[in-house]
């Protein structure tokens, strides 16, 4: 039995406001919250129907299930994760690759930039709080439950990228090609929102921007598209 | 002084079944309307409010444009271009670089990989009829203006595909590592349905496999993401 505040509670969680409030969030679907949990991920609490296949804490009847739901055709199943946010680390963005999101604020974009990162083995993500929030659904779907896999870190890039001793890559429509690009054991690349590229504090802080060569006359390329064409780049020189 | 069965026909062309009765598409927002009005895009109608600072054929008032609008949010313009069908002629696939999406059904995904294809100057796209529609809002604004630029074909690929003389390529988690590609300048590249992969009808016709390395845990990449890789990795070759 679920109550009504229990069942708000988990309706709520659809926003920011709420999530930050309680420290939890969301996830729904059967495939992504069953890899989820064939992998350990420590949720707080597993809500499902009784169609629902894997492990529960809590049955819920369908038509509650639908009460919670953030989608308009609810899953079986209903998982909440409590909110942990690690600050960053003095040196930690000199060591490795790490992927610098300064203002992407489509939630698709996001998740699909954690998804990448965790293909090419990326040691973790910033995000600038202009960013859409690590803990929406629509990051963690888009993710395809990446986000739980790759450390992310929420920071003021302004902050975050001053001072580092790892080079800090821009992406820029002149740059340096990035099919020239040497070796690079630790960087931060900085992806710029859309539409209007990276701040001015972030750019200042850049020590050198790539180019993605274009060859026709699309104006530019998706965020995450550009992304995963650097990741690309990257990982080529260090195999 | 714009009708009703007017604005009731505008309105209509969200739905693929009714762009398809009249021939007619779509088009909404200023700066992508603008900037195709720009390179001379041939539309059939410009609808425009007041506010619009460009060239329209039609004024329309505001509270017309948000009964007409596909949008919850209407832009000042609305325009309207005929759909034009050019049948694949024989042996155009083995010339140059095609890329072709086999049930790829996310409009986002269809658009972006337009404006992937526009990017790197891919000589085409190639549609199997399951894809998102071409003229679909969704591809349309996805794709930035690309769809303009880019001949896009919708095809059966299992007909389109077989007997060419240029290799067709596929993506698949188990093939030639694409870092060791050899130049190519005819190719078809082949996109599958995110989740599914291609269909068997065109697995059978794929010469062979490329696979993008994977350092990470993601199990896959977004159909978008993999073909601009893909694309990437063919032209670092090709210049």
């Amino acid at each position: 039995m679920v109550t009504r505040s229990e069942l708000q509670l988990l309706r709520s969680l659809r926003d920011k406001k709420h999530r930050e409030e309680h420290g939890l969030y969301a996830v729904e679907g059967e495939k992504i919250v069953g890899e989820l949990l064939a992998e350990g991920h420590p949720f707080e609490m597993v809500y499902a129907t009784p169609a629902w296949k894997g492990k529960r804490t809590h049955e819920i009847a369908e038509a509650d299930m639908a009460k919670a739901s953030h989608f308009p055709t609810p899953s079986p199943v209903f998982a909440v994760g409590r909110i942990t946010r690690k600050p960053l680390s003095a040196g930690l963005l000199d060591r490795g690759l790490t992927l610098a999101l300064d203002g992407v604020q489509d939630p698709g974009n996001v998740g699909t930039i954690l998804r990448i990162a965790d293909w090419f083995g990326i040691d973790r993500v910033v995000l600038s709080p202009a960013c859409a929030d690590l803990h929406s659904q629509k990051v963690i779907q888009a993710s395809m439950g990446s986000f739980a896999r790759v450390p992310a870190f929420v920071a003021e890039l302004g902050e975050a990228l001053a001072g580092l001793k790892a080079p800090v890559i821009g992406c820029a429509l002149e740059g340096k090609d990035i099919h020239t690009l040497e070796p690079l054991a630790d960087a931060v690349i900085v992806i710029g929102s859309e539409g209007r590229g990276p701040s001015a504090e972030v750019s200042r802080l850049v020590t050198f921007s790539v180019t993605i060569p274009r060859l026709g006359k699309a104006e530019s390329l998706n965020a995450a598209v550009a992304a995963s064409i650097v990741c690309d780049n990257i990982r080529r020189l260090s195999r």
